[in-house]
């Protein structure tokens, strides 16, 4: 069946984030996230859907209208929504409120894709099997753990997510 | 609590798999596990131990055995096993039969690690986040699927790990 | 002798940014050439010193003095230079002027280092074996050449490194 | 002028050992000197020709003769050789008897091309360089250095090629 497949909604984030000369400087740009899905030998049926290319400070609610949007009128019930880490807390709860019914895991990267060392396709592979294995709700795959995603927060200055305790 | 934590067996397999110039040959060394984890800013607590270094076609019910003890006698209940692919379903089935009420996710890459092109951090972030999710039982977190360790095999002329049906 | 060695001079840019997400931004830091210089088995003896971490579009003359005073003053003969693209000529002409009798040869990067699709390691092997083979003077080495540094120039458009005709 | 352009002649060697599960074992096959030079944004003219794809402890008398012809034959006059590093100099030797009057650098690596931490970009722009550089004559360009092609062996016990004094 067909929602037994994955949808991948791209928004942007430092995991997009790429170097151009030209310009000297960096911008998000085509999603690295169909390179690393190769890389990783996925063989489960996934279709990759790109919402926007924003560093996620740059979210709007409009923008976070259209990623729900985009959810909820998918056929697939398990999604991944790759996204920038500042505000990605906040993109769950408007998620949460309006896709019920459907597992949905926001992840990204501290370091782009496009780096040798980078926590990129750790964090994807997180994220494609909490998507498999968590019931309908908003989750987040980073720094190792997966979150319930209306229970943790971003701790800058460490360079982590952690639980809201409590 | 300390069973929050993950522990990770490493038994070998192509993922830890080197290149010696010395003895014009490829053998399975020091594990690159750890550095993966590193990568991949993992801040939740783990544990890595070592039960023996081979290609899983060389495991013996010796080593099966270890394995198994090592996971029984571990303080953690969420434990990721590196190990080859080739008998990777046999071992998954010793460890259903041996180690009862423990989240057991077997992992491990068609590609070695150290290549630049490899499956090895996605499939290892897929098991963290099987062991954290999966309810008891024996899982393998391959091909970008988590499946039931007891009801899967391994189609190596596609080179990849697919469901049993019916 | 100790002249044999080549010594290695960085200046910054982009073969030297890499991206700070607790800041979102990204910055020229500690230098990767170390580590470039280890992947690549070097055995030759090698020394590296840091003149300053800038984007070449924000050397001063100030600088250029610095980099020019550290190559005439080294015991080495023969110096690789790392430095950012946009300049990397500008800097050549005031090496020309002021080292006489060394042979330097400035390399940089048209994406940086830590990235895994990076010119760096091939730029900085040129760059290596140009300053064992070269007679005294200024050459660049870019985009799979060794230039007359005095002779050529940067298409930025292009993204790539011409000579100068006639 | 098409002798401008650089012929690199592939032979095989541990710089283009890939690592195939479904046979559980490594193989030369395809060369990765293309993606190389692509990642390098080489902007200079070349050619690749492959002449063998063998480990170099197992190249015949045959193998080196086709070498030195394809070396022959080729409208360029600055030639780089990937080739496994075992008897890279015995193949030095007869490539200096057999083909007068043009550069030729042979290269390689210790570790694959395909592997993360590999030396196999800074060795192919070493011998770019040299190719470009040195005068007509066989060159070896390996451990950070460039040898004369007939005055250097491998000490393999060290991982390094150093030069013959005396």
């Amino acid at each position: 069946m067909t929602t037994a497949g994955i949808l991948v909604l791209t928004t942007g984030g430092t995991i997009d984030k790429n170097y151009f000369d030209a310009l000297s400087e960096y911008q998000i740009v085509d999603s690295a996230i169909g390179q690393l899905l190769k890389e990783a030998r996925v063989a489960l049926p996934f279709r990759i859907e790109e919402v926007c290319r924003k560093d996620s400070l740059e979210l709007t609610a409009a923008d976070r209208a259209a990623i729900a949007r985009a959810a909820r009128a998918a056929p697939e019930t398990r999604i991944v929504v790759t996204h920038g880490t500042d505000t990605m807390t906040e993109t769950a709860k408007i998620l949460a409120a309006e896709v019920p019914g459907k597992t949905l895991v926001l992840t990204g990267a501290l370091t782009p894709a496009r780096f040798a060392d980078t926590d990129a396709p750790f964090n994807l592979g997180m994220a494609f099997a909490a998507a498999q294995t968590c019931p309908p709700g908003v989750w987040i795959a980073m720094s190792g753990q997966v979150f319930d995603g209306l229970r943790v927060r971003k701790d800058r200055e460490a360079g982590r997510f952690v639980a809201i305790e409590g």
